[in-house]
């Protein structure tokens, strides 16, 4: 019993949290109070048949907070179940030390969480209560969501806000906070700031020393990404078996979603898994080609068009109001740009379904994929249509927009137009400062402000609605509609994660990537991007973190043993990148003049061909020099099976596991990565129970969910009609 | 005890080795006697102190033969030690059952040999007798070897010469024989041969119903190439999960030469490590490039020049000789060849020594790789050479040669001179028809007809000899220098074998690798071509085999999990293919005319791209459609760890393995395949030693090895310098 050291316990952090391990929030804005009612009924049975307590508090508007708290013995036993999994997998190389009942102390919070979760949404075959919010049976609920550790959070931001380089506990802290996959992001942008800073004291160097378009820079630059991301692959496996998740995939359980054709007892194993042919799911794989043709078309064309409208006003349209047309263009494309994006997405998101994944991590790569493409059209088709077609071609393409449009009338432009070549490096000028700040700006700052408002806003409609209830209502419902004064600042904060966005751990990766893009594409024509891309990654890692553990719901602790299939990303951008480069100075060294088409063939041939060696040489080099990591891998699997076998030769299975290395604690405000070394005094089940529970957390957990439940539905459900009818009559 | 089944029962083909493990061929024509002598009884103390049985018997000339027998109990230790190594590296997923002394029962005689070679060749500390052929102390011991299994050896040549395919027993049984490095040679030109049977056909249908040079076989042939490459990586894994040697290459013992910076405790498994900076060898590997470079040099200058002179004899010269003198260049070509390969296979071979391997496996890699170099060269540069030059630009080029020969003098080569492009299709012909029956001839005929011929020779000799020692010697010695009868064929046949050259895997996967790059590169020429390898590939599999069993030693059983750096060669060759075969088709297409750079450099680069395109598709759809394997391997390292679990949880550890599965015997000469399925009948241990052996074996094993050897060695060195002196006197 001695195991049973929860991963609560009643520090600060906790203490605010009033023991609440996950949180179900269930809105009834559109449903009869019959069907939500009894909706709500069968989600409180589900979640007790799962062994999980609950309580009740109302939300914003109609809607309810249900909050679920694992019993911690029940909590411990889920983690050392857990763990003996992932030794069935392969996950891990020693088996955990226990039997059937054995109670196991978390890690990690993360860890902890990630059981929590297990128990909430898994299948009630494999002893979850299956709640899958916004699907089938459950869609209405919004969502279902863990509580963030603010003290930690704070913690972590103060500390990163001091320093420059985040260090490997960082990434743990990261990890024990939010689980592998979110902290692979973080550890893939720091390594991948880190690795800027030689582009970017190359750059400054190159930007001083020697022409523009200079070959030196251009080969360090392909070098460095191509070396960047042979480095991060290796990386990436070294955080993989450091953070034991590697090949974790295997163990991930089938999607709510998923479509079976036949289900097969395994012979070797005796398990029954659930089998859909590799062989369709290939064929509807391949629709990805289609799917790839249309948004290039339709996002290609888009850009097109609009490049060749921004191209006519400025450069032959001479009517009237030319100074606010050619921002018309731009404008329109702005307006255009979301809703394409919007249908092409949802195009995406049913091809996603209907390649029908077993596991929600490959659904996820496939739908990330599928955004990449998107992404990299939106992204890098301008400035490759100014590079690569403006500027080579516009002096022969843009008379003919003149033509078209003057047919027959006199030409008022000079046969002999004159294309500026060094529109390309304003142009990566302008997209590669301006738009990180912007994007800064939309993806961080905007949120922010927005969620102040709007939470200003609802304070004020609230207070009213409270005003209304008071009068519609019974003393006893009016009751659980008011907070408790001790309860209020908790719930207030729980409301407003409750309304926060999800976090999408993909975007911001794919974000990367595109900066990563940039720079390999066109960081050439000026070789100060690396160093205004050093500088914002400073700002971004921290606005990242910031976005995450204010703006968002803490997002349920997923292991990944990759940042996915933006690695494949990043290897098709470093090798365009290398052939864009290579024509980029070949078109522009020399200002435009002397150019065969058979030398610059010549040039994108001898460019690839380089590339194909040195990737082989680089890679093949990497993996010997950073060899250490699989070969402490595979020391580690010797030391524990020639342990087992000493231990085995002399008595039987045993010795006490050396886990824990990692193992980090949220404990107190001072110390975040402190390391728990006093193994906590053996106390009874029942003491520990009541010790994880302080009194004003005794007096949270001790309301009755059903009652209280179904009387706020109720109550809110009736004014949320009353108020809608009163709309209804005043319009 | 009752594992205690050796795996040489007294079967027929057991029978006529005489319970003999293994042979060390003694050589001492060049030594003083004292100095043999006491190398002898160095060598007889060694193997004794190794727990090894020894009898010694005389060989050819100055030489004897060690027969050295492991104790059938001791083996089955080897066996199981061997097995609980494995395990502990991770090669297999259960630990064998038993404890320091279990006796275990090898599956196959190629893992009883493997035990026999690491014990006679591993380090003494490691428990072996550390004899080392042709090295250091041991610099006079030619070869140490086994017998081969002439029964199992003739079966299998008879069945194969009956059927057309091989199937994955026939590759279980060269396991069993040979070990698994040269049944992944076996497994690979069977896999190919039978890759084969497509472009056999599609060219068949392509060279009936299209023009040459045409592009839709050009298409197929490139994809066949890319498809069989990516086929034969899955499959090579699933070979080595098959035979359970996935990884092996992590346990591979040092090799003596091997020097090292640092000895380091490994924290974790608190083994010896011996360390050298792996910075330092890539430092050396990187010599690679330059030896590359000469390599070219020397060989491409050679055959440039053979080139020219052919091409000036036959186009140019009108002179007298003609007839004879077009045969001329080719001839010099043949003479200088050889001394060139073998100085820069000197040079290869002292800079993969000074490369400083830590095991065999990585030194012969490294070695095979600076050979697939020299190969390449040497088969493909003439055809290219024909290919890319002389025939687009031989119309410009022989005209100069004329000149520079003639200088001054009046021209007798008229200026439109005209180079016939079927000329690529006529060597292509030649060289991939009468090439490879060539081939054939010098590798499996002509070293067979020299070695019956030399044993002729020697039998003539060695009966001369005889007289004259009966002369010189006493009666003791004399009878240790005359075979008993019923010995007398089994001794001479281990004398032949003892005289016979080492098998090469690494040569004849090269073999193989070169034809598959001269299909990939040149098979558009000729869609024939296919066909051709294919029949030749049925004949070359047989005699490879037949080379290995009859013409070379018995190779000590070495594990593999990959037929090596030659996949690499496979992936570089269907890359170059694909460039190659667009090249011909562009430019033979439409007989040499209408030739652009520009379109021609555009080619290349496209049908580049949709390499690099289809081999990530065909890739990505092959892991996919083949992952069963995989899927596999991690069911049954889940099932094992699940019915570990199972048991821990009821008792403790146990369970007995479910092993054998690819057990394969050789037991009798009608079934080769038989699996043991019949366990012995529990004998003690003395028994089965004595049943091991019949009364000749007996007797065989029952003389003095070190009193009978060094009688041998005197009467042998007296004689042989005797006779050197005679031969001396008589000069």
């Amino acid at each position: 019993m001695s195991l049973l050291l929860s991963q609560r316990p009643s520090d600060q952090a906790e203490l605010e949290n009033f023991g609440v391990d996950w949180v179900v929030h269930y809105q009834f804005d559109d449903v009869e109070i019959s069907k939500a009612t009894s909706e709500y009924e069968a989600l409180i049975h589900d979640l007790h048949e799962a062994h999980l307590e609950t309580q009740v508090r109302h939300g914003h508007g109609a809607s309810v907070l249900i909050f679920i708290r694992v019993p911690r013995a029940y909590l411990g036993n889920l983690v050392h179940q857990s763990r003996v999994k992932d030794w069935l997998y392969g996950i891990i190389h020693e088996l955990p030390v226990g039997d059937n009942d054995t109670i196991a102390d978390a890690e990690t919070p993360a860890e902890a969480l990630r059981s929590v979760y297990h128990a909430v949404t898994w299948k009630k075959s494999l002893g979850g209560a299956h709640i899958t919010p916004k699907h089938g049976k459950w869609k209405n609920i919004a969502s279902a969501f863990p509580l963030h550790d603010q003290a930690a959070n704070a913690e972590l931001l103060r500390k990163w806000s001091k320093t420059i380089l985040l260090m490997a506990e960082d990434l743990d802290a990261i990890r024990a906070l939010f689980g592998e996959k979110v902290a692979f992001y973080f550890a893939f942008i720091q390594s991948y700031s880190l690795f800027l800073v030689f582009p970017a004291a190359w750059g400054m160097l190159c930007w001083y020393y020697s022409r523009s378009y200079s070959i030196t820079f251009a080969v360090g630059n392909c070098l460095w990404a191509m070396v960047f991301v042979e480095y991060w692959k290796i990386r990436e496996t070294d955080l993989s078996l450091r953070w034991q998740v590697n090949g974790v995939g295997a163990l991930k359980v089938t999607r709510t979603q998923y479509v079976w054709e036949k289900e097969v007892r395994d012979k070797i194993t005796g398990e029954v898994t659930q089998i859909f042919s590799p062989y369709r799911q290939f064929l509807r794989q391949l629709l990805l080609v289609p799917f790839t043709s249309i948004a290039s078309l339709a996002l290609g064309g888009l850009i097109v068009v609009t490049f060749a409208l921004e191209v006519f006003i400025s450069e032959v349209y001479t009517g009237s109001l030319k100074g606010y047309l050619e921002f018309l263009p731009t404008i329109l494309f702005s307006l255009c740009l979301p809703s394409i994006t919007n249908l092409l997405t949802r195009i995406a998101t049913r091809l996603t379904k209907y390649e029908n994944y077993r596991t929600q991590d490959q659904y996820d790569l496939a739908q990330t994929a599928k955004q990449f493409v998107m992404h990299f059209i939106t992204a890098f088709l301008p400035t490759i249509l100014t590079a690569f077609v403006y500027v080579p071609f516009g002096a022969r393409i843009v008379p003919y927009l003149n033509i078209a449009y003057l047919r027959g009338k006199a030409t008022d432009v000079p046969r002999d137009f004159h294309v500026d070549p060094s529109r390309l490096q304003q142009e990566v000028i302008y997209l590669s400062l301006t738009g990180q700040v912007l994007s800064f700006g939309e993806e961080v700052v905007l949120p922010y402000v927005k969620r102040i408002a709007m939470e200003k806003w609802r304070d004020y409609r609230s207070k009213q609605a409270v005003v209304e209830h008071r009068r519609n209502v019974s003393q006893a419902t009016n009751q659980v509609l008011v907070d408790e004064v001790e309860e209020s600042a908790f719930l207030s904060r729980v409301r407003s994660e409750a309304e926060a966005v999800e976090y999408n751990v993909h975007e911001d990766t794919l974000e990367m990537c595109v900066q990563f893009g940039y720079l390999t594409l066109f960081g050439v024509s000026w070789p100060l991007v690396a160093l205004g891309f050093l500088v914002n990654n400073w700002l971004e890692l921290r606005g990242d973190f910031f976005k995450l553990s204010v703006e968002c719901q803490r997002p349920p602790p997923i292991r990944a043993d990759s940042i996915g299939p933006s690695l494949q990303g990043l290897e098709v951008l470093s090798w365009l990148g290398t052939l864009s480069t290579a024509a980029i100075v070949y078109l522009y060294r020399d200002g435009m003049t002397e150019i065969h088409l058979s030398s610059f063939l010549l040039t994108i041939l001898l460019a690839e061909w380089a590339y194909l060696g040195m990737r082989y040489a680089v890679s093949t080099g990497l993996a010997k020099i950073l060899s250490s990591t699989l070969r402490r891998e595979s020391a580690k699997r010797y030391a524990v099976r020639k342990g087992y076998l000493e231990a085995s030769v002399s008595s039987g299975p045993g010795g006490s596991p050396p886990r824990g290395k990692l193992r980090v604690r949220f404990r107190d405000k001072v110390t975040v990565y402190t390391s728990a070394t006093d193994p906590p005094s053996p106390q009874s089940e029942e003491e520990l129970h009541e010790a994880t529970l302080d009194d004003s957390e005794r007096r949270f957990w001790s309301g009755n969910a059903v009652e209280d439940g179904l009387r706020m539905i109720k109550a809110l459900g009736t004014s949320a009609a009353d108020s809608t009818g009163k709309m209804r009559k005043e319009l």
